[in-house]
């Protein structure tokens, strides 16, 4: 059984309580760095980093496939490449996508998500990708990798070493690597003219900023949290963008806090989930007032009818609509689409940490996880 | 907001306590109802229900999208048509399908899949596909609905009015259709030449008798429940073609019990969920002794390790295989792959069936839900 190096030894939590909140603080500087590879910040263009070189102007077809966290920034990178490459994407976790047998006549690149780049299932995935003829790339965070060493084509996350089990930074950076790839890419089938390339490019390198004004709402997410402490059950919703923040919003709270938490994609509430809304199970609704922010807030007001205790992330525009009475809301400042995923994590992270913590649960190491999981 | 007609007037609950028992016992006579609309049962030669003519030749590509059931029923689709037919299938539920703007150049069909018929994001959707100009088909069990209306190709289920919220026979006929229509699209398309199309639509023959062999398990479930009745949570776990079962089951315990039940994808195990098991939280396993049997057991042990309790839906092999020593076995009997999301949707069914009634639960009209989502 291989092991991910992650270098343990040369990393401390300096003046943190935990490596997860170092790691939650980290975020600015390192989602910065991985942008940084993926646009030359001088000319405001993209770019692959070095070793990479992938023409997305022939690609029509992507297919997908991680496992966990990785899974659900996969799904935002689906979102990424569809919106702004029109690029169509498949997408499966990879214990799936290795089995399915899937027709890839016409993928066009596999894409792997990793961040340790020893993940059993996405390993064995690459590798049945590469028998079947693909051209493949992968996003990982370390650099020695099987994964890194193996794929055609290398797209590093400057995460640094994670050592939270639960993944943050490195979650952002694959989130900040796929944005910055999809507008390549877009670049490259002529969807994206130059102007929008900088614009979409300068809009990126808000991020930092934006992460670190949302890092301010520690303390508000911090006393939200003694509140969750309480509960055995949380549902996560979002729409689009946010549907899959509302997965990985709910897989942060699992892993560390063990309350069961679970997320759906809000139009699907009134479909089963809305029937365990009562006052023991808290909602968490991601939603930026973006082009879904209407039917999500209708979603909202369902689950206020019922009775059910709503904690609302959204921005100045969507607490303004005032769409329910009584909901904890988190106002995070208002920004563009394509920023929302990897600003919205942060809430979700501060405030799976805090109810940790506030729980005594051993934050950094959860029951029954491993950091990188190496066996299937 | 329209409703689906469903002809309550003219059903009873005949000797049974509750429709949705009765729904569960009439489907040996369903499913078998159904297949014989896409098979002719003196030939044993596959076709379309009258007036659909769809050319499977020439579809490389098929867009599913559903919510609910219906979606886990496509998740079942896209398996039979990968396999059966190599044609690639895009999934999505149906309220994100709509909005995603998904590029669909490289689709051929798409196709929806409904009880009522007039889910609204379903039917929103296929508005939209049929806006961008896709030839598009529905699997729906309300001949009169407005998706029957304006699909291009209907493809009814045969299983009569259903009554109760949670869908049980609507769901194993969706399946019946899905097995069928990807047969169907196997011979369209030259890769299932005329013998083994006759050994695949005689072993979906099969299906109604062990249906019925599995209703006879009703008794060994029932006091199962009686323990599940104790829980606040669970968790469902599959592969492959069962990988939707675990999704379907958890909505079905969901719905009509409020215990909080999840399915995931049993690789996925150990990149979270893993964390919230103990003593509390039954992990209910679908296994048949399919290919992926081996990875799905190594997750039962890791289960079984960390002091989880598990309930085993598998079949005699999987249960002389002896992977742990203290689980809930439930036996079915041996089958070829393409039946087992249908056969083995009936003990998850009962489950859910007989734990509400446990716990004393309005179990044909459960809080908070509709029988039909007609508004978004």
């Amino acid at each position: 059984m291989k092991r991910s190096s992650g270098k343990p030894l040369y990393v401390d939590k300096g003046n943190y309580r935990h490596f997860m909140l170092k790691e939650i603080y980290e975020q600015p500087e390192v989602i910065g760095h991985t942008l940084g590879s993926f646009v030359d910040l001088t000319t405001g263009r993209t770019r692959l980093p070095r070793g990479a070189s992938i023409d997305f102007s022939s690609i029509g077809r992507i297919a997908l496939s991680a496992c966990g966290t990785g899974y659900y920034a996969a799904l935002v990178g689906r979102y990424y490449f569809e919106r702004y490459a029109r690029i169509a994407c498949d997408l499966d976790v990879a214990s799936e996508f290795r089995y399915r047998e899937s027709p890839l006549d016409d993928v066009d690149l596999a894409l792997f998500v990793s961040q340790s780049g020893e993940t059993a299932d996405t390993l064995a995935s690459l590798r049945y990708a590469k028998e079947t003829g693909l051209s493949t790339a992968a996003i990982v965070n370390v650099d020695e990798s099987s994964i890194a060493r193996e794929a055609d084509h290398v797209l590093p996350t400057l995460a640094g070493p994670e050592i939270g089990v639960a993944s943050t930074k490195a979650f952002t950076c694959q989130l900040m690597a796929l944005a910055a790839l999809a507008v390549r890419a877009g670049v490259d089938r002529g969807r994206i003219d130059a102007r929008q390339e900088l614009e979409l490019t300068g809009v990126l390198q808000e991020a930092p900023r934006l992460v670190n004004e949302v890092l301010h709402l520690e303390e508000q997410i911090a006393d939200l949290s003694r509140h969750m402490a309480t509960k055995k059950h949380a549902l996560f919703l979002g729409r689009g963008l946010s549907f899959p923040l509302a997965l990985e919003g709910a897989l942060k709270l699992k892993e560390i806090s063990y309350i069961h938490a679970e997320g759906y994609a809000a139009g699907e509430l009134k479909h089963g989930p809305i029937a365990l809304i009562d006052d023991t199970m808290p909602v968490v609704v991601i939603a930026p007032h973006d082009r879904s922010f209407d039917k999500t807030a209708s979603n909202v007001q369902e689950v206020a009818a019922r009775g059910g205790e709503i904690i609302l992330l959204t921005d100045r525009k969507g607490a303004a609509a005032g769409i329910v009475d009584d909901a904890h809301t988190i106002v995070l400042p208002d920004m563009p689409e394509i920023l929302t995923p990897i600003v919205y994590s942060v809430p979700l992270q501060l405030l799976a940490y805090h109810t940790a913590v506030q729980m005594g649960t051993d934050v950094d190491q959860p029951r029954n996880l491993a950091k990188s999981v190496t066996v299937e």
